[in-house]
């Protein structure tokens, strides 16, 4: 059996392992806090900063093939790896793409996938400025048309993005108008980063699709899910499999979605073949993030390249979960059936607004009770607000009965804290 | 969260950790073996007999809830734990009954259960003699008439049953003839034990059910399943779910479990009545095997008081897995659902004749390339001949067609050893 190292410790690490060791796994991790979700159920934690080059290294070296499960890693390091020739997946050329949102867009475009037209602030490489960005959001509404934008005189609104460090809605900014484009120190929301602008699209709603790949380039897709956003925290909430959405939407965003990556290991392929290294390419886990606009027309947004929260559904709703398969394209076996079971709704268990200190579940029993809920919480020893804690799945004969389970047992669950305690037990 | 205490360390609680890590489980164990299957993944393990009153005690003593994944336990010192206050579930009043076979067919009696017809040899507390077992296979066959019964003059043959200690087919013998009935140093197979005999059923299959029961006597059941044997073992070796029979005998033997099961929660509860203990009676999960007749009879066969083998398709083809519910119970929670999502059939996978040390799994890479099939290692770390290694589980849309998946994958593996070698890392 291959050792598996993955860089972070939190909740994707976890369920990849409470999968895996069905298969006897082996998988070690570098987790910068200990204890952590990840880090409790591995065979060995090296606690260190996933920026660290050392750190990286010290972990690919003890292990037979090195992933991750977050984007925010050493991606020189895997170069690194990479070149010494031990196997990384997804390959290093692929996260050097997705950690810049830029050359993202830029891979896409060059494979032809639709997105939200973009353009760079300045030449993208200096932090971002004013000027910079209204001349750009001029600049882009004069040369697109797109279905779905709605851009006043000065072509705003538009979305700002930074290129490098978002997660979670961090990295992110509407910019409506003038006042907004000012720097925060003027009392505007510019991000002062080095990005770009895209075009605000007035979408219907948010899709997502998970993509597995395995290290031969076999392809599969999970169902096409919808995603519900809560607006409070701008955090991907609950996700809905399969998508309220005819089968012709469902299967042009997974065709989408296949595309998007297949694009993105064609890119990483001659990154490369330029380098001279073997690559795994996009090999292994991608959560494709998709706009459909209220005319129809579909974009795909961002690509994680890691199992993601819209595949959680997948742990009750299909043969096999994104995790298993996480953890069969890493150890190289075949990938198994993506195939709905169930329509399912996953809704996320976040900290209750105001909590801190050690997490206390209110409601577990409860909402166990509901027909057809599970629910997964993944041992964060500190509540914060809003922080993901957990999530619960439900699964019914149809995906209306499955929201009105999900919605009722979230209903029943509270996660809020006792300040000032936080609980390390090993376990 | 309350802690759990586990008798035993075998895959049965193995499977129960790796599905309630997901409920942030704190269950420690009372192993004989360490490294084993469920130590390698309990928050604590204590190594010692499972007959030892002081170990028991012990782990109860660290616990809130103590509970076992094997019959052979020490029953008194459950009583002990039982009479101080503590949980113990199932209460030690339905082991006493299920550890002696012939309590476990009288108190089905009384309940009106119908089970093979059976008398003890001699009063069933001596050693069994030939003698004894002949006199005692021709008044049972004088008096009981049941369809499906095939005997002798002399009543033979019979099925001789030890009353205690008998597991995976050891403590069971078919005596066809007077020399069979002679003890094994003249050349027979006299098991000479106290014991009884039973009708030898000629049946036409063996059936079973798992059912659930939480501590407030809700009681639920997985679909029916049909037990397929690998004569060379004695041991079950396939299982398909649901039982290729029609619904109303399906219906039937789940009935006829959930009596059984209604039935040793009665009779355990008589005996703490009479001890002056508190029991949480027949709470926890049943695994309940039955004959189907020739005629179409169906009996009650043994009751296994925990999750079991007939159970484990239970993880991929239902909403709620055999080993999520024991914990469900065990942690008080309630009942999840049982709905069977897809046919399934559960495959054994056992060591090969004459394999022996440090196993090694061949084919894993072919098996799980069948659609559909998920397999589940143990993680012992010795194979010997026909011991149970793992097993495979393949879904599918037809029971037909799971089966012919089934199949396909376990001709694929291998289980074989390296002798004189074993391997004994953490993880």
């Amino acid at each position: 059996m291959k050792t598996i190292g993955i860089l972070g410790g939190g909740q994707l690490g976890r369920m990849t392992i409470e999968e895996a060791q069905a298969l006897l796994c082996r998988i070690e991790v570098l987790s910068p806090d200990y204890p952590a979700p990840a880090a409790d159920l591995a065979a060995e934690t090296l606690v260190g900063d996933l920026m660290d080059r050392e750190a990286v290294l010290e972990l690919a070296s003890r292990v037979d093939v090195l992933s991750y499960e977050i984007e925010h890693v050493n991606a020189a390091a895997l170069y690194e790896v990479e070149a010494a020739g031990k196997p990384v997946i997804p390959g290093a050329g692929v996260l050097a793409i997705i950690q810049d949102k830029a050359e993202q867009k830029r891979m896409l475009d060059e494979a032809g996938i639709p997105t939200a037209p973009w353009a760079l602030i300045g030449n993208g490489g200096q932090p971002a400025t004013s000027a910079g960005l209204l001349a750009a959001a001029a600049s882009l509404a004069a040369s697109t048309t797109l279905p779905g934008r709605t851009t006043g005189l000065e072509g705003l609104p538009v979305v700002q993005k930074a290129r490098r460090g978002g997660y979670d809605g961090r990295g992110v900014a509407v910019i409506r108008n003038k006042q907004d484009a000012a720097s925060p120190a003027a009392g505007g929301r510019l991000l002062e980063a080095p990005g770009f602008i895209e075009t605000r699209i007035d979408f219907a709603k948010e899709l997502a699709v998970v993509v597995v790949r395995d290290l031969y380039g076999t392809t599969a897709t999970y169902p096409c899910v919808e995603m519900v956003f809560d607006p409070r925290v701008n955090l991907c909430d609950s996700v809905l499999m399969p998508a309220d959405e005819p089968a012709s939407v469902r299967i042009e965003a997974e065709q989408l979605a296949v595309a998007a990556v297949a694009a993105l290991d064609a890119a990483a392929r001659r990154d490369a073949t330029v380098r001279g290294n073997a690559t795994a390419g996009a090999a292994g886990v991608f959560g494709v993030e998709l706009f459909l606009t209220k005319d129809g027309a579909l974009l795909v947004n961002e690509i994680a390249p890691r199992p993601q929260n819209s595949g959680h559904v997948t742990i009750e709703a299909c043969a096999t979960s994104q995790f298993m398969q996480y953890y069969r394209i890493l150890a190289g076996y075949p990938l198994g059936s993506t195939e709905l079971l169930r329509p399912a709704m996953m809704v996320n268990l976040l900290g209750e607004a105001g909590a801190d200190g050690e997490p206390v579940y209110s409601g577990l029993e409860k909402a166990l009770g509901v027909p057809g809920v599970s629910i997964h919480l993944y041992g964060k020893r500190q509540v914060r607000p809003f922080r993901k804690m957990g999530h619960l799945t439900a699964i019914a004969a149809t995906a209306a009965d499955a929201r009105i389970r999900g919605m009722e047992a979230r209903e029943a669950l509270r996660i809020t804290g006792i300040p000032g305690r936080s609980s390390h037990r090993n376990s």
